[in-house]
This record gives structure tokens, C-alpha cells and sequence, in this order.
């Protein structure tokens, strides 16, 4: 729906090019808004703190201005704060709001910074935020694997490499391949968390201002780990951001793509190691007898939609002159939309997960001679033979392989990590450690917001 | 909003997995209803003069289902028609409608197909008519690039190369450069109309039924050139449907990022070869003098957005299995947005050239000695000197380079497409003739559905 | 190895830089020698021809030129051509050969072009000529898919939805989908071949030059169907090219790397339906009974790697100002390895695809009676029952199915395009159509080239 | 060149297909030998102290084996080692090569490993090697930036927004953005190093063997954190850990591409804010006045290009089944060529930098009256006027704004990071602590290096 009323904050515009520019920020921004309330609170305080005459704002404007930022944090979580296309995003709707409230007072909150600055502080909260969450989602999930992996650990089956059968391997082996991959995948979220910890406020439109501000004040009050120094650089690393959190993310939707892709594959009759929850598969249009695993499916699909944003964001920010340029906006939404879609994928996987039941017979069943060649090769070399002997020697001989004990066999996998080798206590640890991580990261940004909303005295 | 009722039409499913699965359809698939209406009336035509006992439909049974869909198809225009989760997509909401108004009848109109091929064929529709919109949209920035070209042909302007000022050239060869690639985009755009112009309704869910349902006839119904042959085919090519729509719309986008690059440089007050209108630039909210180039900000984002759409679409096809996947949907979505994304910019991009206002007097004091040392060189060949030996003396020579006058400079390059060689005529000839292939196309088109849409007697 | 001598023909230049820029030049311009000299050939004739005092040629000199770059053009099929870093590139490498062997005569060679009109002219004609290849090899491809197919019509094969079992098909249908497919990526071959086949020759560094070059004759000579008209958007539509090529390859590897993924899974021990030629299979160096489908595997990660090759031209492409600018120096060798990548692709498929033997019992083993249950729904429906209700009944009493004959319902499905319904004399007539106008193309050039490099009297 | 004979180690093949599936592994493989033959003498070194009978190694065999591994270490230093197409990669060409010369004791080298563990090892091995020397060289340009910043702090500079004069900067903001940039950078890079420094041998074919191996010691001997546990994920690791490097590696690509950019505009004539070294631009074939950025621009389409390696990587990881797959064999190539681009872009660029003049006179003549905007609304809000009202009166009397002296504004500019608060002693700082942390892991790992090729007593 486009503005009727195109006289906006900043000046006069064509009501087409604002409709054009504006794009879908009054929805999106929805989301940034608490984000950049509590961002415009620690300006605010900061300016009230700030040794500059004449004195900006008062210990009372300040509260004032820091209860209605409360007020429009509440009502947006109630579904009743509204952004209109002449507002064209969050910002301007607080400012305009404060304004209406409290008078002068509100057209005061934007001394000392610019949208540029504003905009980064509310993205980087959003994402510190929304990191934190995916973390806990991957650990869920990580954890749902594992714990199936414990469940099933002497459960044959058929390990495949080219996705032909290979070497006996087990359940256990499988499901806490995909467990370990994402804590792997820990590494790059962590990466993006530290890389967005830091405040670009105080940047203004990159080249700072002439006032005493104090950047640190405003890191130390959101809880960030401490300023980005140099102020145009604040500004440059937009989109940047984004791209270290959505290529992070990009990993997470790889390993869920596996993860997909196994199951599809497996819970094919041809297969059926695995059934998946019925109420997970949906039916046919046309073919009453159908139970597809639409799930991993569209978790597929949505790994190549990730990728997709991460080439979108990268091709924005590539070759880009110095200095805020308008492009960056639609990297909000790139962004937005990688992690919706990667949350939502990995709860969905860890419902689905739980779920699944294997078959033993079926995995068992599927433990043709083959399967067992190098470990037969391997029992020539305990004889002394030389490796690549004793493989010459099976191949020649493929037909006479006599069939081993699935097992027994896995049984005798004993090294670190191997069948019998997994060590689920030091799982157990590692994600016991990941979780404390989080939760301490959550207190300290907490601890930060309680001081930051309370009354100046 | 997920459904509070999730036994389907196909089955009982846990809400949260259908609320994942269904994702965004209720709200894109309004825009399918249309196509999907005319592809059922098709579809029930076909049943209704297919021989085979029992008939299937009578006139009047096929007459009646003809009338509500139309009747949908204007509730969908008026905004009326709600698709809901349980529905999960407008198919089902479609034949859920049919069958409230008209029972049995209703239950009987997805006999011989299945959702596949409706789905496949109300997207062909779709792209089919979105292609036809963007080529004319095309053609409206393209002419009013060589309008701008011609208007302007011999106001000079200095032709540059590694963004360093090289030879002299025109406003109009810089204008109608554009206009030309816009119109060499055209090749692509066709391109992916004759490949989406062909029928996958009747392949079912890739694998055919055993009726003797008529293909080709539904293929002239809907306009379509001719039926996808191969079955399987006919449902393998979704997905590459969308990825051919999808690159040409690509190429499209990078054109138009390039002008817009060209006109944010060339609009920076160090040059000032052009104006932007005014309206189309938005301010800053802390710097009072700015008026910023958005638009084409805008622009270059949304060609690095569509890039991304390509990615995701080829990542989501590549490697994919044989027949249907539900992968697949989402690239229904993708695509949209691609045509949503790049219809807008050919709309504002269009009115934004009709507003740009070169500035003589800078056009023609940025000529420099240097631009001219072409010129001089080849001076020195038209007085016998091999070409290699003009160039190096000119070299060595810049600071002796007295400055020519560029109007003349201009006049004198007279071969084809330079300066003076700009052929006006020509470009009209071909506007002309775009715009009547796609008067063509719509005519045969219109003309289909309305025989499809008359009552059988 | 960094050329020791940097004093080039265009200045002197920082040897570290040199070999920076010159990059990989040296051994990818061998690739456009050939062209490079036919361009030449066809500038040199031009300027023999035009009107303009003093005369730049002597048709005596002009032979000379033409007889040298003939020599040329063989000693580098001899791999006896050699470009050094110094030279830069292919270009500069000819000039400085044509110079040492005909003095003076050399240096004219490049009046009234510049590198960028001369290299944009051999990209085109290198693509247009690779553009044939391929789609001789596209046929080829679909030409022996098609072949199996009618092998193969009548052999069952259970067609998938979800990958899950779906319906009865045939290894006809299968196969002659993925024929078919690559005809359907003719369209886009086809296309970038029309947007290839201009000359920009004649366009100078963008702007023209000072010259009355005849444009039409050279395009004439070198057999492309008319001039790029505006000089600038000659030299703007470098990199779109290249673009438009690499999206139309991209298309036929996607087809690719879906039939390697069925191969894979189709040659699974588990499904066996194909058993891929032997000597197409690699070995594993531990697990000796291993017969590995590496091509199919490799197919698909070359898929992903054109892919690749999309996203890096289109980002080299996105948002560069007007003119030439050297980025563009990359997409040469993205577009190569596109081609070569593809092409290479296309051969070893066709002969795997020659070399693969169906399983018959195993094709028919994995008719389950659940496959059945659409034609069990539509035997109802040819009681009289509503489509809808047969659907529910069928699935309401799954294990009830009996099994039916794989050979008799394959046969039931006779129309278009089903697993009755193939029409071969069609898909030959396609082929045949195809195979003609790559020829027809082929004389034109072959032709036009025949003319070129006769000596003019 | 295709091999003659095709009988290779692990079975008879057709020699097109060979050639097909070894692709360039024969060139490429030539960068792993060195990190192939520690792996080895890891792997028996483990075997040696393996508690096993029969004895695979006595110390004698393997410190011969070891002698060998150093011998093929240096010829390959000597550009003296060749791999066959025959041989297939560097490791069955070394595998050969020690049983040539140690019989027997060659052929038992292979026990209990496979090619995937050991190419996997390898990889991270030379990518953990690589990772170091690009974070060198990184931290080497970004001091180069640093130290230009310094020099420079005082030199105003107009900042630019949306690339229109915005606000008062100067050169030594404008410089140490990017420094800090690539400092910033480091988090990724640091995030691929501990991500890759962990240890996949053991895990042979991704299921680990029946012998008791020991792979915390070859952990240990090779100097990575930890074995990765899980011996699946060992193997499903691969792609994942070619991802994790290359987009850290686009990451600074990107901030390079930005930094080109600026340099491109900021030296045309209409800015001729700074002079790039003669001796890094190029000439024209036709223009003989030009000096061109070309390592400017060739940066930005190397960034375009690192951007194509993400997405092929990621295009062949996503949904890839468990296990080992061929495809990987190309995301090696892929890798190399990001390690390579990118850091023949970061020594280029150093050097760049160092060479850069910036013209004083020209960066003052850009402060036209209204970048100075801000600051006089800012002064309003000194007086008691709240912003928004500043802004609007500063905005209706553009006009009127006097001119400034940017050198007295740039040094009222004082809060962190801005034109007079930069910190140049943290920057110091953190250049050196980067530094040294780089120095801590390369002496970790050669002295784990220096412990393996010690011979066992």
C-alpha cells in the first residue's frame, strides 16, 4: 500500500519512488524495533551523561524518553505498533512517536547520530540476538542426534562411500556424524557472534560528529564488547555483518542439507533403515498409497535458498564505494530471511529426529559380503601379508568372501571414534560447555539491558 | 497463523510440520489462482469431450465448474478469495471451493491429473504472462533511453575506459548504449517464453494415467505452442522452468545496474553530466544539503538480490532426483520474486530517465587535451605514419595535445553506431517490431482462454 | 614465470604487476590465436577497402598481412605459437609476429581498432564456435539417451515421486526425459548463440574512431549476422556475453547432473535397475570390491562449479560503470572453463550412456503393489465413482491392493508422451532439425571465412 | 595428455575416463606433496608404536620410509617429482614411489588408512599452512593501510555517503577504515585456522578399521588441536572444510574489492585525490594518454571470482549424501585457486598502498559549503535548538552556509575512532598481537614437524 501523504521526515518525494525505496521496511523493521529502542536509550543516556553545554538532555527527559521507548517496545510485542510507508522504517515511527509524546524532548533524541549509525546498532542487536538463538537451536538438535547416536550405537549399519556400500559402520556412527558436524558448525557462528559484538553508535553517517560523545559509554550500556574504533569503518562493515552471520548460517543449512538427503534416501523402501514420524510426511494429490519425506525435502531446498542469499549479499557488498550506500538495505532482509529460515529448520529437524525409528532388520539385512572385504584384507595383513597385497588378493577373490558378523565386526572398531570407539561423555561435555557459553553471554547482555532501561537519579 | 484444523484433503499432519511445509503459499498462491482456474477449465474441457465410458462430465457439469472458477478468478481480483493453511495451497482451496458449490461434481475434476502437473501448468501460465509484462516494460525503458539518445545525439561527452576519461563520444551513444543492450536482453527474455510455452498438463505426477486423456487439445486451450512430450520431462522441467525466466531476468538487472552505476557517478557534483529529478532522491536524517541517488542505489541491490535467486534456484535443482520434489516449491517463490524485483526496477527506472536533465556546459568542460590523443594519433595516420609509431609519439607527447573542439570531434566519427553514425530509425524499426511480437503473443493468448471460457453447447 | 623484459609495447611497466595483470593470458590466449587472426584479417581487408587518402593498405600489403596471420594460425595448431608474459597476451603477440615479419606493414595492422573491439571480436567468434560445438554434442547426448529409450520403451521401470515409489513407468520414459530435456536446452544454446553472433569489430575502444570503417563488411566477412550497433554498447556487452553463454551451459549441466544422481542411485546394489559399463567405474584403494559410478559423481560436482563460474561473471558484471574496465579480463577464463567443462561433460556421457545394461528382474522386482494404486483409483473412477472417493477408498485399504502386471499398465498409458504414448519418429525429427541448423551455421561461417582469407586481386 | 597405460593401482580403466575423472589432480597435486608425505610419516610412525602383533613397521622400516618421504619432499621442492596420469594424485604417485624403493615396506605404508582420510588430511594440512601465510600477508597490507592512515591523519578528506559529499573526513580515517577492516577480517580467518587444525587420519574410508590405531598420536605428530572425533564426520568434513576457508577468504576479497573501488574513483582526473604508482597502471593499445588502474580492477573481478568458488563449493556440498563423494575431488582445485587469488590480491595491493601519493590541494578544494552542513546544525544544537529543528533550518538555507576550514573541523571531530580520535597505539597493538599469535602456531607446528622426521631410536 503505498503513502498518501509523501511529506516525510526528511523532505518531499515522489510517491512511486517512495513506495520503490521504502520496499518492505515497515514489515521487516517490526522486527528491529525493540532492538532500536533500546539502542536509542543508550543514546540517550549517553548524551545525558555527555560534558557538553548546553546540557542535551536532563536526568527527567532522559527517563521520560527511556520509559516511552519501554512503551513502544511493549506495544510492538503486542502487535500494535505500526510503521506507515510515510514513516518508511522504524527509526523514523520512534522518533516521530517520541515526539508526539513528549515534544522538543523527542526532536532531540537524534542529536549526535545519524540513520546510518542507528540502523547498524539495531542490526547488530538483532543479530547478536538471533545468533544466540541459533545456537541453541543447533545445540538442541546436535544433542537430539547424539542421543539417538548413544541409543542405537551398537546398531549395525552398512557405512557407503560413493553411496555404494563400503565397510560396516553403525547407527551410532551415523547419527552423531551429523551431531558433531554441527557443533563443528559452532565454530563459525561463535565467529560471526564475536565479529558482530561490537558498537558501530556514535559513527553517525561514518565520519563521527564535533561533540564529546563517548563511545565506549554506549558499547559498555548495550553490552557490547567495545566499540568498532575507527567510524567509517562502523559504517563499512554493514552488509559485512551480515554476510559473516548468513555464511555461518549457510553452513548449518549444508550439514542439514546431509542430514536430509540421508534420511530421503534411507527411508526409501528399497532401504527402510529408517522410518520417519508418519504426521512428518504429507501424501499425494493423485497416489493414495504415498508417505513423502517432505520435511527433509524442503530443508534441501532451503539450504540452496541460503546459498542463494549469501551470493545476494556478497554481490551487494562487492566493489561497493566507501561510506553508506542505499543497497545495504535490502541486506536487512537477506538477513532476516537466513535466519528464519535456519531456525526454522533446525527445530523442525529436532521434532524429526526424535521421531525416527530404525529398523534393525532391514539394516541388518543389508550387510552383503562385500561389505566386509577390507576387514577380511586387514585380517591377511594380521598374517603378515603387505596392505596392498591383501587387497589384490580380496578383489580376485570377491566371490569367495564369506559373510562376517555385522556385529561382531563393528564390535572390533575400538580406536577413537570408530564404532566402539565413540566416547559420548566427552559429547556430552562438549555440549554441556556450549550451553553454558550461551547462557553466559545472555547474562552479561542482560545485566547490561536491566542497567541501560533503569532511572537516571 | 498455523491452522488449527490439519486433517486435509490428503491426510492428517502435525500442525507444526504444516505449517513448515505449507510455508508462504496461502499468500503467494493468490497469485496462481487465476492461472490455476483456466488450467482446471482446460483440464475439465478436455474430460468432458474425452472419450471414455463413464463419461466423466457432462456439458452442463463441465459448463458449471467453467462458471465458478470464474467466479474465483474474480473473488481472487477483489481480494475475496482467502486460501487457508489446511488448504495449503490454492489448488486445494480451489477444488475445495468447487466442491462446497457443487459436490460431487467438484470431487470429480482432478480425475487424470495430479497436483504436479496443475502446479507445473498454472506456473507456465504465470511466468508465461509475467514474461510477456517485463518484455513490455523493457521496451519502455529501452525507448525511452534512445529518446533520451536522440534528443541528445550531439551533445558531447567524454567517453571513458577504466573509468578514465578516454575519447570524446555523446550523450547519445552513452543513452542509447543502454537502450541497445536493453533490447539485446530481449533475446533472452524470448528465449524463455518459447521454453516455458509449452503444456505439462496431463503428465500427471510425471508418469501419465491410463486414460486417454487429449494433450494436445489442452494445449491449444491455453494457448500453449504444444504439450511438454515426455511425461517425466514435463515434471522435471519445473525448477528449470523458473531457472531459464529467472537468468534472463538476471541480465536484465545487471544492465540496469550499469546505468544506474553510471548515473550515481555522473550525477556526483564532481561531474554533474546529469541531474536526477529531484523527487526521486531521498535526503539524509542528520545531513540537511544531501539528496541522495536511492533509486539506482536500490537498483544495483536488487540486481545483486536477483543473482542470488539465480543461485538459489540452480542449487535446488542440481543434483535433484528424477520426477517431483518437494524442494520444488520453493523456487516457486523465488521466481516471483525475481519478476516482482525486476518489473519494479524497469518501471521506476523508466520514469526516472524521463527525468534526468544533462548539463551542458559540465558535459563539455570535463574535455581535456588527453581525451583527444586518439584523435591527434590518428590525424598523424591519415599523414602516412603506421599506426604503432602515432600512438608513441603522441605519448610522448600528452603535454603538447592542444585541446580540439568536441562538438567537432564528435561530428566526425560517422561509421556505423558511433557519434555521428547513430542510426535512429533503426531503433525505431526495432521498438516497432518488439512491440508487435508481444501484441502477437497476447492476441493468440486472449484469444484461447476466450474460447476456453465459452460454454460448451 | 615473470617476464624478465617488461618494456611492452604499451610502456614499462613493474614486473610483479605485469605478471599480476597478464595473469593466465599467455596460456588461455592460445585458445583465440585462430580468431584473433581472422579478425585481424577481416580489420585489415576493411581498411584496405575504405575509402580514406592516404591508402592504409596496398591490396599487395593486405595479402601479405592475410598470408602471414594464415601462418600464424598454423603454427599455433602446431603448438609451436608462443605468447610471453611480455607480450601480455595473444593480441600484442600477433602484432609483434606480423611486425617482425612485415616491418612497417605490422604496425598499421591497428589503425582505427583498439584491444578492446580486437579481443571482444575474437571472444565472439571463439563462443559462437564453441556454441556449435556443444550443441553437437548435446545431440549427440540426447541423440543416445533417445536411442536407449526406444531400446528400452517397453521395459518397466517404477516411476518416483519424493524418490518414493510412485507409478508404473518405463526405462523408455525415463530415458527419453532426460533426452528430451537436453533438446529443451537447445532453446537456450540457441539463444546465446543469436546474441553472440554480431560483430563489434569496427567499435574501437567504445567510441569509434575519426575513420569511415566500414562495420557491415567486417561483420560480413567473419560471418556474423550484422554489427553491434552502438560502438559503446559493442564494448558494454562484453562480460553479458559471456554471461549469457555460461547461464545456457549452466542449463545442460543441471539436466547432467540430474541423470548422474539417477544413475547413482539407479546403480545401487540396492535398486540395480542399471549397471554401469565397468571400465567407466573406479576402484577404491582400501575397500577392494568397490565399483564406483566416479564419472556420474564427477558430473555433478562440474555442474556445481559452472554454477560457480554464473555467480563470479555476474558479479564481475554487476554495477561496472560504462566502458571497458578490466575486470573483465577474468570472464575469458571463466567462460573457457565453462566450455570446457561442459563439453567435456556432454562426451563421457554419451558414452556411458551408450555402455549401460538395464536389469530387467530387478526392474520389475520393484513393482510393489502400492505402485499400482493410482490405476487401481482410476479403475474406480471407470465404475462411475468420483476421483476424489477412489482416492480415499484406495487409501483407506492399502494392504487390500493386489499386485497388477508392470508390462500390461505400462501398455494402458497411450497418450502423449506417456509410457505408450513416445513418439520416436518425432524425437528423430527433432534431432534431425537440430543437426541440420548446426550444419547450416557451420557453412555460412565456413563460407564467410572461405572469402576472408582469399587474396584480394 | 592422456596415459598410455591405464592399468593403474586399483584396477583397469578406460584411459578417456581416466582422463576424465584425474582432471588436473597430476598439476594440482604437486602442492600436497609435501603435506601428503608428513601425513604418511605420521600415519607410520603411529603404525610402528602400534601395539599389534604381527609388528606392521620396525623403527628401521619406517625411519627408511621416513627418509624416503623427506627425499620425494625435496624433489618435489626441486620441481623434480612428476605424477602420471597413470598414478591418478600425488598419493598413489608416492605410494609408488616408496615401494620402488623399499619394496615390501612401501606396499604396507597403506595399512590401516585410506585415500579419503589421507587426501583429507593433507588438505587441512595445506590449508592450515595457507591460512597462516594469508594472515601474514593480510596483516602486512592492513599495517601498509595503518601506517598510510598515520602518516596522513591530518589530511581532510571529504566524506562521502551514498558516494556524494557528505561530512568532513580525513585521509587517515578513510585509510585505517580499511586497515581495520582487514583486522576485522581476521576473526574469519582465525575461525577456517581452528576449524581446520584438527585431524582426520584414522578415519580410512570414513569408518574407521579393526586395529587398534592411535589417532590422538597422529594428532599430536602433525601438530593439530585433536583428532575430529567421530570418524564419519571425519570424512563428511571434507567440502565443508574447503567452505569454512574460502568464504573467510571472500570475506576479505570483498573488503579488498571496496577498497579498489574507492582508489579507482578517488584517482580520476575529476578527483586526483591520490596518484597510484606509475609503475602499477597500464597504458592503452589505442590511447596513447592513458594510465590505467588495471591491479584495481582486476582486484574487483577477483573478488567476483573468490564469490563464484563459495557458491560452486557450497553448490557441491549441499544434499550431498554421507560418506565420500567424487564430487569433492573438484572443491580441492576450487580451494587452491581462492588461497592463490587471494593472496597474490593481498601482496599486489600492499605494495599499491605503499606507492600512493595523495594530493592535498585537490582533497581540500572537494569541501564544498554543504558537506559542512551537519556541523552547523550541530552548532545550532550547541545554542539550545533541538536537532530535527537544526536540521530543517540548516536544510532551507543551503544557500547560505559559509564555508569552513576542514582542517580546524576534522580536529573538533575528537571521540573514538574519529578524524581526531584515532588510536593509533591500539592499532599498533593489535597488528603486533596478531602478529604473534601467528608466530605462536607456526612454532607449534614445526616443532611437531621437527619431532615427526626425527628418526625412532
Amino acid at each position: 500500500m503505498k503513502a498518501k501523504d509523501t511529506k516525510t521526515v526528511v523532505g518531499n518525494i515522489d510517491p512511486d519512488v517512495l513506495h520503490f525505496t521504502v520496499g518492505k521496511d515497515p514489515i521487516l523493521d517490526l522486527k528491529l524495533v525493540k532492538w532500536d529502542c533500546l539502542g536509542s536509550a543508550a543514546h540517550v543516556t549517553m548524551l545525558t551523561k555527555m560534558k557538553y553545554t548546553p546540557r542535551l538532555f536532563s536526568k527527567q527527559d532522559r527517563n521520560n524518553v527511556v520509559v516511552e521507548l519501554q512503551e513502544i517496545m511493549k506495544r510492538v510485542e503486542k502487535d500494535e505498533f505500526i510503521i506507515t510507508e510515510a514513516d518508511q522504517d522504524c527509526h523514523l515511527a520512534i522518533e516521530r512517536t517520541l515526539t508526539e509524546k513528549l515534544g522538543d524532548v523527542g526532536r532531540r533524541v537524534h542529536t549526535g547520530r545519524s540513520r546510518n549509525d542507528q540502523v547498524a546498532t539495531a542490526i547488530r542487536l538483532y543479530i547478536r540476538d538471533e545468533l544466540l538463538c541459533t545456537m541453541e537451536e543447533n545445540i538442541a538438535l546436535a544433542n537430539s542426534l547424539i542421543s539417538f547416536g548413544k541409543k542405537y550405537k551398537k546398531l549395525p549399519m552398512v557405512g557407503r562411500t560413493h553411496l555404494q556400500p563400503a565397510m560396516p559402520s553403525s547407527v551410532g556412527v551415523w547419527a552423531t556424524c551429523y551431531g558433531e558436524g554441527l557443533l563443528d558448525d559452532m565454530h563459525g557462528l561463535w565467529s560471526a557472534f564475536d565479529f558482530t559484538n561490537r558498537n558501530p553508535l556514535g559513527s553517525a553517517a561514518s565520519y563521527g560528529v564535533p561533540l564529546p560523545t563517548d563511545r565506549p559509554l554506549t558499547a559498555a550500556l548495550l553490552g557490547f564488547a567495545e566499540p568498532i574504533h575507527n567510524v567509517m569503518y562502523a559504517g563499512n562493515s554493514r552488509g559485512k555483518t551480515e554476510y559473516v552471520a548468513v555464511t555461518a548460517l549457510s553452513n548449518v543449512m549444508l550439514t542439514l542439507s546431509r542430514l536430509a538427503e540421508d534420511l530421503i534416501i534411507f527411508s526409501m523402501p528399497e532401504f527402510a533403515y529408517f522410518k520417519l514420524p508418519k504426521e512428518f510426511c504429507t501424501g499425494s494429490s493423485i497416489m493414495p498409497q504415498k508417505y513423502n519425506p517432505d520435511v527433509c525435502e524442503l530443508i534441501r531446498g532451503k539450504a540452496a535458498r541460503v546459498m542463494g542469499l549469501v551470493t545476494s549479499i556478497a554481490a551487494t557488498v562487492k566493489a561497493m564505494a566507501g561510506g553508506y550506500n542505499r543497497d545495504l538495505q535490502d541486506t536487512k532482509e537477506l538477513m532476516m530471511e537466513a535466519f528464519e529460515t535456519t531456525r526454522a529448520a533446525l527445530r523442525i529437524m529436532s521434532r524429526l529426529v526424535s521421531g525416527i525409528t530404525p529398523n534393525p532388520e532391514r539394516l541388518r539385512e543389508a550387510f552383503e559380503p562385500g561389505v566386509f572385504a577390507t576387514d577380511r584384507a586387514l585380517e591377511l595383513v594380521a598374517s603378515g601379508m603387505p596392505f596392498r597385497d591383501a587387497y589384490h588378493q580380496v578383489r580376485d577373490n570377491l566371490e569367495a568372501l564369506k559373510s562376517m558378523d555385522p556385529d561382531n565386526v563393528i564390535a572390533q572398531k575400538t580406536h577413537t571414534g570408530a564404532t566402539n570407539g565413540l566416547d559420548f561423555e566427552m559429547y556430552a561435555d562438549w555440549l554441556k560447555n556450549q550451553k553454558e557459553a550461551i547462557v553466559e553471554e545472555r547474562k552479561k547482555i542482560d545485566k547490561a539491558f536491566a542497567g541501560l532501561l533503569k532511572p537516571l537519579k
